[in-house]
């Protein structure tokens, strides 16, 4: 029994008292509990790799910011791991493949489904471990990387202000684009669902780059694995995120996914007018409010929280800055906690 | 008088036989005699200083490629440099500024206006030399960086890919923020004019960040400071080309600019209903079509030209990438010009 059901009452289409509020990357460098942990380990992988002290930091934020939900602590990028492309975390830098995607006959190697994401034990044990130890304090999120954001990587094999190589596949290679995203797909819909029997309550999927798409791409080769995946998931809420992807928030809609992730480029009532009263969504505060004053910080959140109505949950329009000020973020939670419809 | 003044009657709303076509960064990598060029001289900076060059530069894409204009070629971080802030650029890197913007003190010791503008005399050097060589070929485009994406670089003092510090800035430093945006707008609107003065007869505006911003931060600070830069050139047209920011594509077109540049997020038809059918819009290709197959590329163009309908100029909706092919960028320049409305 959860304690704190906020959430999934919200998720589930209830009339609540107030938005329930997360913030996606709240477990993570933001918190001083947490850079001890990581600076005790060789590098982020190694920390996504243990269990217990995944679950550690995925309770950290529940105990210092007071948040309605973990999330556990992970890396998208696991998925592209567990089908045989390894990849390491540059200091400072960012996600590193070695090896990457260069025609169909790579991706023909990779390993997919059941058998690649049965590989990730230590994610599985993670959300075990983070579940028991949070004893129903608040539900568990879990979370995948979607089929696209995925490939940029395994193309690109690091990050990318345009991901021009993992666009031109798409342009160039479409039959094989098809195929990765294919493999990408199975495999998720099989690692979300060895998340769920291991104790995630929510799963939320991440497309970080469909920015970089136009809506023909998004719509022919994206939404249909987004359906996939959210057809596949019947027995916990789900949360779609397409970061910059305002121009395909209908066919979003249209996959009816419990709650959509929204960036703070798309104004409420612009979101409201696409996808209704009644859908739920999640966000979308920039994150860089967090810099400023807390006066201006209560004005910003207020009037985002009216400006959505009910159906919403608080949340940045992106991950936490690192460098952000500790008790800014604690402040904007707490005046969330506060705050009654 | 022009050879070829296409451009000029498009953005002058006259009815025209074909859409006119240029290309943002055509005057660059993409040319093999350009990388001759930028090989013979230590570094871009040095190109852009240089006068003589410059101008052969600017001109080899209309010899090369057949475009209907030419753009100067140029850096838009020239503005910042007069105003007392140096900068490198760093190969593969990218632009570099060894000292940044952090208090109001160092934006009231920068220089600004006319008295920072008329120490770039080797750009209006540029601009007489090309004008000259071009001998009315195709018209010369100048232009300048928007306020918003010149103040990015002068506060991060890099590219980035979130802009969080400068953001970050506008946030924790309102006033500061005002006082800096207008010394950028006084001294842009001294160079647009000293461009005209020698030999740019259109003038684009890149506000190449828009996209990190939301839209109540791109209302309250960057449109009136588009506005003033609008209004101020009288004697040429002007193209505004805020990336990413299609949630304030009502608020410029209410500028109104001759032209309006467009991404590839952005659909025609979305564009359309926005700005209407009289709007000269200029984009928006995604670049890394131009990777794929030259069939494919043609029913793009072809479709993206009868979306737009009329009042159209043909470009990207960003620099074309360095790797593109050659002989399928020279395709998509002959398949526009063999077009016919």
């Amino acid at each position: 029994m959860l304690k704190n059901d906020l959430l999934l009452r919200t998720l589930n289409g209830e009339t609540v008292e107030r938005p329930p509020i997360w913030l996606m990357r709240q477990a993570g460098r933001i918190l001083p509990q947490y850079r001890k942990v990581r600076a005790s380990l060789d590098g982020f992988v190694a920390l996504v790799k243990n269990p217990d002290l995944a679950a550690e930091v995925t309770i950290q934020p529940v105990d210092e910011l007071d948040v309605d939900a973990a999330i556990i602590f992970s890396d998208i990028l696991v998925i592209p791991e567990c089908m045989g492309l390894h990849y390491e975390l540059i200091e400072k830098k960012g996600p590193f493949f070695p090896t990457t995607i260069h025609t169909r006959a790579d991706i023909e190697k990779l390993d997919s489904g059941k058998q690649a994401a049965e590989r990730l034990d230590y994610v599985y044990q993670a959300l075990a471990n983070t579940s028991q130890r949070l004893d129903g304090r608040v539900p568990l999120i879990g979370f995948a990387g979607a089929p696209w954001t995925l490939m940029c990587y395994m193309i690109e094999g690091q990050g990318s202000k345009t991901f021009s190589k993992a666009k031109s596949f798409l342009y160039r290679e479409p039959a094989a684009s098809e195929l990765l995203l294919d493999k990408l797909t199975e495999t998720i819909i099989e690692y979300l669902k060895l998340k769920i029997a291991n104790g995630a309550q929510v799963l939320q999927v991440f497309d970080s780059w469909s920015g970089v798409l136009d809506q023909k791409l998004y719509k022919k080769f994206m939404i249909p694995r987004l359906r996939q995946i959210r057809e596949a998931i019947t027995e916990v809420p789900v949360i779609l995120f397409s970061k910059g992807a305002w121009f395909a928030l209908d066919e979003i809609a249209a996959l009816k996914p419990n709650a959509i992730g929204l960036d703070w480029n798309i104004e409420p009532s612009y979101a409201r007018s696409i996808v209704g009263d009644h859908q739920v969504v999640q966000g979308n505060l920039d994150p860089c409010k967090l810099y400023g004053s807390v006066a201006d910080l209560e004005l910003s959140v207020e009037e985002m929280i009216k400006s959505f109505g009910r159906n919403h949950i608080v949340n940045l329009g992106h991950g936490v800055y690192p460098d952000t000020p500790l008790d800014h973020v604690k402040h904007f939670v707490s005046f969330v906690k506060g705050y009654r419809y």
